[in-house]
């Protein structure tokens, strides 16, 4: 995405690799919209802390992250055979896994570098084609964003008004995004809309990534509070809704996303409002059979109590308290929303009923596991 | 309601009225819990200031400061005769109505204290007559929130898991409250059970006010994200939805409420969850036909584009920028839930049904209008 920062747009991509330094380089996204600061991730146990504590987040931007993560973790390793190798890989790959559990992408990208490197005979064929295969993840994670923006724009009717949850635009991933592709493509194709952005607590994505994006995309957009979307929609405000997922479930469409999609599901469908779900591949997970065994992230109650800003006249954000300081908080990350309530899930292939996914499993990158 | 503040427990009122020195008297809520503050209001147009900046909220609590803030214009009017004063009466009376829109307690309550003072032959007997309407409404609003406990305490059950939204407690009122009253009578009789309050952004009244009076009250609660309820719900861990009203429309069942509460009755509806509304007889409104005739106010966008706070080891609060500067929002402060989304109206007479409500007239305190 092109970024116009001191009157200079450069191209960034949220998550890059500087192979020199051995580094993941991540927008650290907790500093936005207020600062714009790029930070280097020096091992993968950084780099997990750094998924942990969401300097970055989003599906396709932790997939990639988890990805380099583990070539990171790769060319690391120093004297010793591949069997020592091959464990330590092991145990990185649940370190990076463990940071966000909800999520798939990660789990996803890993598993492709995983696959990728066991062609390799040797530890330094296996630490090229780990980085080989990351790279190919992020690319292809670009890709999908592209191909979604051209299935998804053509539900973006002129003058339409979208409702968004989260964030799940270019941040989210390595370029792009899934929620927000068909906003940028409809734009491209000359289309004026207006999109509301759920502000999104506790962490606030909506009211800063979201917002952040489109103001610099220069669309239309309001940011409301979490609560206000039921009226707007009760109103005949609301046409559509586009949300991202950071797992779905290729058997049953069920979807895993941010806290609150699940009641905008509900609303939409109450009102008959379409709801789609945006999505590259690797956000498919074709191995649970039920929604419920998703695990379901619990966060650190200070979110719920507080929020994080900057006050009149500075970029430096603070961490205020709002809530009654003796009282404690409940804080799960995401919810889980049934196929009945998604009107599409557009993929990278195109549209598909949420139900319909493992019938077109062939076309969206299903492999049968051996044994 | 018993505060200990500084080891020393006393008793508080919400909205008292100080005759010697003609002034209402607030605890200011827009610090709490960060720091407890009475504050005097010492003319109608601070009193109607007071309402719009909600240095007091929540229906009888702004019913009962409007009464006492015309009593307070009744009083200081000086130099004239009836004709002259009933105009300025008619002045405040406006002025007091415009501060908050939706809300129906302050015209309900400036009615009563207008009907009682019409008796008065004089300026200065109908001054005398003006604060003791007032005087009687605030009792009333004091009476009806016991009567509302003592009706919906068979709703909370053992160990029963109940939302709120909002602040419909004892600061939303004169004293006791709505919402919270049968929740407090529950405890009376000894009942465990568990609150979850909903944040309620933008001004997050839940995480503020509502926490606030249950700590103080020592019953077991936590703070959710707006966000949360709907997937507590999905996992079967909400048993009872109690929320508040700003007005009630008497000839429909129609409940406009804080911004969100609306979508809790959805979700609430499609979990099989009950949903009960708790109001004074003076939050009704015989007078409207249609919800959408409610007048919804827009509130400043900053509400929804920051949030208010103490920063580390400080009671000072301060506002912080959370959304991207660019950019800008959209405010509703109410919404407006239909009659089939709700199980029941907790009034002071008893539970009646939504669309009873009409039906029951007689006993909820309907007057026809003559002329």
């Amino acid at each position: 995405m092109n970024i116009t920062i001191h009157h200079r747009t450069r191209h960034y991509r949220t998550v890059t690799f500087d192979s020199r330094r051995n580094a993941v380089l991540l927008i650290d996204q907790r500093l936005l919209p207020h600062q714009f600061k790029i930070v280097a991730q020096p091992d993968y146990r950084a780099t997990a802390g750094a998924i942990r504590d969401m300097v970055v987040r989003g599906a396709g931007a932790i997939g990639a992250t988890a990805a380099y993560g583990l070539a990171q973790a790769a060319r690391a390793f120093r004297g010793g055979g591949l069997q020592k190798f091959t464990r330590q890989i092991e145990s990185a790959f649940q370190t990076l896994k463990s940071a966000r559990p909800t999520a798939i992408d990660p789990v996803n990208a890993m598993n492709a570098v995983r696959r990728a490197m066991q062609v390799g005979r040797s530890v330094q064929e296996q630490q090229i084609l780990a980085l080989e295969a990351a790279e190919q993840f992020a690319e292809e994670d670009v890709r999908h964003g592209e191909a979604i923006g051209r299935h998804g724009a053509r539900l973006i009717r002129q003058n339409a008004r979208v409702l968004t949850h989260c964030n799940a635009g270019w941040l989210a991933f390595v370029d792009v995004g899934s929620a927000t592709a068909p906003l940028y493509a409809a734009q491209k194709a000359g289309r004026k809309f207006h999109v509301f952005c759920d502000e999104t607590r506790p962490r606030s994505q909506g009211a800063t990534l979201t917002a952040w994006e489109l103001a610099h995309q220069k669309i239309s957009h309001q940011i409301i509070a979490d609560n206000a979307a039921g009226h707007l929609m009760q109103r005949g405000e609301i046409d559509l809704v586009i949300v991202g997922s950071d797992r779905t479930l290729g058997r049953t469409g069920e979807v895993a996303n941010k806290i609150g999609t699940y009641t905008k599901a509900v609303l939409a469908h109450r009102h008959g409002i379409p709801f789609y779900v945006a999505i590259p591949l690797s956000t498919i997970d074709w191995n649970l059979r039920c929604g419920l065994d998703i695990p379901i992230e619990e966060r650190a109650e200070s979110e719920v109590l507080g929020a994080w800003g900057a006050a009149a006249g500075s970029a430096e954000m603070i961490y205020v308290r709002v809530a009654n300081p003796s009282s404690r908080a409940r804080n799960p990350g995401f919810d889980v929303t049934p196929p009945e309530l998604i009107t599409g899930i557009i993929t990278p292939v195109g549209i598909i009923g949420p139900k319909d996914l493992w019938k077109n499993r062939g076309r969206l990158g299903y492999e049968a596991k051996g044994g």
